[in-house]
């Protein structure tokens, strides 16, 4: 069995973490830590979590984060933390030869003067060429080898999986890419602020960061690699739902001349059609959030105008699943060389 | 493996046993019928479980409810149909030594005259007797050795759960017991109905059926079995809850001469310390709809006022699970002599 | 025209009455005042107000609660503040000669015992004999002559219309009064907490304050002067429900010896036939949230049981309007001699 | 007092317009028809409209759509009516002086193949060179003299507000224009779909008709009329929000050359400064629905990025009131020469 220790259970991302890893048949949960509930159990913090016995939730008490105690207990750590904080912890644990899962901003970037431009100083920058951005089905032959993996944030991923094929494979103009993304309140986290209070963002919508999204940055430098005409600067425009959990983006972009359906169709089914948790629609159907809450998928839909040879792609995760804890989770599994689909198949009904 | 037919696959109860059995470490998902998708396959009606190639999915088609055929290829089949469709099917299944767990109202009561006076007439009164009432923790021995279980109701699973043992210990006067009962809209099923129209339930909600729904009957014939005074009639009023999932009753009763609150706590937990899907709560904590949905837990807490000698009883179910499709799954492994859980155990989160 | 100043502007009761009063043909709002947002406009804050050039908005800066600049400027001030913090400022706006209706609980008491006993210590206790308590169908007559207005609260208002009148006319019996309420998230205010966080509410639903709502020693005192046999102790639990405005109470109680049906309807015709802002449903109809959402009226339906002698009682009101807001302005109306319904009686549609 | 028929009142859009015409100061409603509720009141079928004694709408009992009887009560008749039945009534009102604003699609191209490409063969294509489009800012001096308005559709009106002054004034490129629009569930209307369902809308998101949504041609035929390079082709996605009243549209457009950020804003202020019903937000504001709802302001607010000089605009609406019935009394106000603001000027709060 992995060991698994948390840091910051208490967050939503934590505590989807937590659940996946107690239903997860290869691994245990060995410690959880919380800046804001320490001493506290998880079944105090998260009623939910309640007379789950076998998983012995009442006797997970939250912890500090403090690393020659936990690295005696575990082989994994995923944190969950916020941006920076991260940052202050990794070096030591890797030190302690922990392997880690980071769901913050600090090792997701290559070039360490894109992440201060959206984030601050790093402040451990030689390790940025030893992770891995954590994109499971792009880069797993790394991720296998790694012990340090940056988990992509939920906005990038539900871009990056559609585009990456089309762009590597020349299908699409590099220029003029727009990503129309909606998220779920739970990706605002588990903080208060009048943003994420109930009356506010219920039967409302809005969009909000235009032009200046912390997830910018991030799409740009992985699409950037994939790009044979330069850099990649795309127009990503972030909404808030009015639902807890998942997340569409609507992509528009201009197939490359004389691409046709077919390529785009077959380019995909030849990168993702074996994939467990990358679904190809068939023409005509597109991803709704209903069809992915609660489960690992991301599914994509495509429409192609051969008039205007503009491709409209919709993508759909849930953004605390494949956009967070179910892909790390997924990246665990490949660190440690299981079936990437252990514990995360499921099956999940429409409501 | 126990070869499992689900009759009425199409509708939200139907659905919610197709995850539960996919999920089951014991139990295949052998065929499944419906009357409105004749033909189609479960991912087609379903697109949340699109891709789940280990479940098959895309093979279960809709059949035609032929008990000859089906016979053949399963050992239990669960009835998620409507009120008198059941009544139909269930005799000539019997014949055929298929175990039956029907979660239509049909094989719920002993006295057919009290079902008659709810529903229609019985077409097949002797089976009453034979069939169990599928109370879960109340009736485990008899569904042992049955082979027809009228799965109960959503609303009585809440009421009658914490009602039962301070009845049948006589802690409660048996007149005057009121439940104010509140479900989400999942329990209207998914037929279309003005009452469901998104636009019509979204952000109301009202009581209805007052005085006459048809689970009071049922909530009384099993009630009354525990009174020590007589027949109970309790008040219930049912109310629609602008949410899809999740059930809460909130139960007024009077105690007994000279109860404590200590007896009612204590009692409690002789019946249901050891239960894995009835949590009892400590003092000044209650039950929430979020805690409960997802899993097959019934949690239970109340409030004991020393002057009135009220006590006021809160009880929360996820009306598909608990209160209909994952007791259902219970009363299987019961009735194949399964540990309790199996395939019920899943941790849920909070969101 | 009469001149409105509004205290704790910037709060969901305080914009709620900034909107009736922009409305009102009779009344110019003149003054606002906020302590969170001192110094900015009041569309700054909400920008659904921008735009109205009229109402002039753009021009409403929130300023301190300053009595003695206040008091040139306004006839009536409308305190929307948290409790003790009208006690502070009650009395010195009284000595100016200013109308006051006051939100908070400070002034709904008669007995300054049973305000303290819910509350903190009352610092002018002399002012609640002149105080009326503001439920306007039931005591329009006092509030005629008086100048300090004890806006009642929520919970109560939907509570107190639809008993006072049987209770009165001996129709109930007193003990044994039960209350299942249910609140939709903006009575819990603007302020952040993790029991208005979106993710937290949404899709849950439960009861809170059991045994220790606020609103239960209020309830009490008003309906008690309405008994014919001692003191009223209402068994009286709230819930909060996953929508925004609207409030919900089902009311049980059991009829006097003989009682009919008619009886309990002709009263309540004979109290409130003639309300503009209190409808006695038709036999078998029952109110619902999205019935009264958006106006001033309380709906009220009632179910009879022959056999049991109980009566059940639905109420809805919208918390904001006739919970708070509305019925402020209703007094306004009653206070300055004004047509009750006048910026009232705006037709509202069903969604 | 104007006299004003509602055709087809027993809808969403209807009743909108029952609840506007009963708060307007110069309108009269005389007569309602609907086709499934015939012979009912309004307030049977809305039991939101009860209790409103001086509206009367005990006494308004949908009729038939006699017109020969209608044309003697009635001034002017708004059609809230299906596509396809308009078109039978129109040519026969007409004839009878009655004026109309049809809010169906009949009489809202010019050109009559557009129109029947999208809907169905046109039986009264002489008239749609008389009727004009009821973009009220932009059309109103030809409303004015008419007396058939095809009122526009609710996304059209979100999409074309912002884009005719910048394509008018030659501001942006007059290709790939991309519009990202997101509608509420009341947009669908009040008849019964599995795609109106609450469990299936709620906590779900989608797009649908990618490529083939009917309001296209009607946006390309108005956009078509403002570019200076040949017909415009939009690409418009629309999406399905979990709410039920409210509309937003997020559009891609390019700057031509050399045009600045400010050039944009004053190009915006000089068409819709002095519009009481388009707001031009500040830099850095973006609209959001719960600013809009309830009222008839469509709010715009864009983001223009130097480098790639890519606009970004956000517009924002109730898709009741000015996608639909809000619009339509405003061009009632201008056919009857009143100010515009008339009965659509009430201050809505933020709730």
């Amino acid at each position: 069995m992995i060991k698994v220790g948390i840091a910051g259970a208490s967050g939503y991302t934590g505590v989807e973490l937590v659940k996946l890893i107690s239903n997860h048949p290869k691994a245990t949960l060995c410690a959880v830590t919380s800046n804001s509930y320490k001493g506290q159990s998880l079944t105090n913090i998260f009623p939910s979590l309640r007379g789950f016995k076998k998983a012995g939730f009442e006797n997970l008490i939250c912890e500090d984060l403090n690393i020659s105690s936990l690295s005696q207990r575990i082989d994994v750590m995923f944190l969950a933390l916020p941006h920076k904080v991260s940052m202050k912890v990794v070096p030591a644990l890797l030190e302690h030869n922990i392997k880690i899962i980071d769901l913050s901003a600090d090792y997701r970037f290559t070039n360490a003067a894109a992440y201060e431009s959206a984030y601050q100083k790093h402040t451990s920058k030689h390790l940025l060429k030893k992770s891995v951005y954590g994109l499971s089905e792009i880069y797993r032959d790394k991720i296998k080898t790694s012990n340090l993996v940056g988990n992509p944030g939920c906005y990038p991923t539900s871009i990056l999986l559609p585009l990456i094929p089309l762009l590597k494979e020349g299908l699409i103009r590099p220029d003029n890419i727009i990503s129309d993304s909606k998220s779920g309140v739970s990706g605002a986290g588990r903080s208060l602020s009048p943003s994420t209070h109930f009356c506010e963002v219920n039967e409302s919508f809005n969009a909000y960061k235009i032009g200046n999204h912390r997830h910018t940055p991030e799409i740009n430098e992985v699409l950037s690699k994939y790009s044979r005409q330069g850099k990649i600067a795309i127009t990503f425009v972030p909404h808030l739902l009015p639902l807890t959990r998942g997340m569409l983006s609507t992509i528009y972009v201009q197939a490359a001349n004389n691409v046709s359906e077919n390529e785009i169709r077959n380019t995909y089914l030849s990168y993702y059609g074996d994939e467990p948790f990358v679904k190809i629609l068939d023409k005509n159907m597109y991803p709704a959030i209903s069809h992915v809450k609660g489960t690992n998928s991301c599914d994509i839909g495509f429409h192609f105008d051969k008039t205007s040879h503009q491709i409209i792609i919709v993508s759909a995760i849930d953004n605390l699943i494949k956009g967070a804890a179910g892909q790390a989770v997924q990246n665990m599994n490949i660190l440690f060389d299981l079936d990437e689909k252990t514990g995360l198949n499921l099956v999940q009904g429409p409501l």
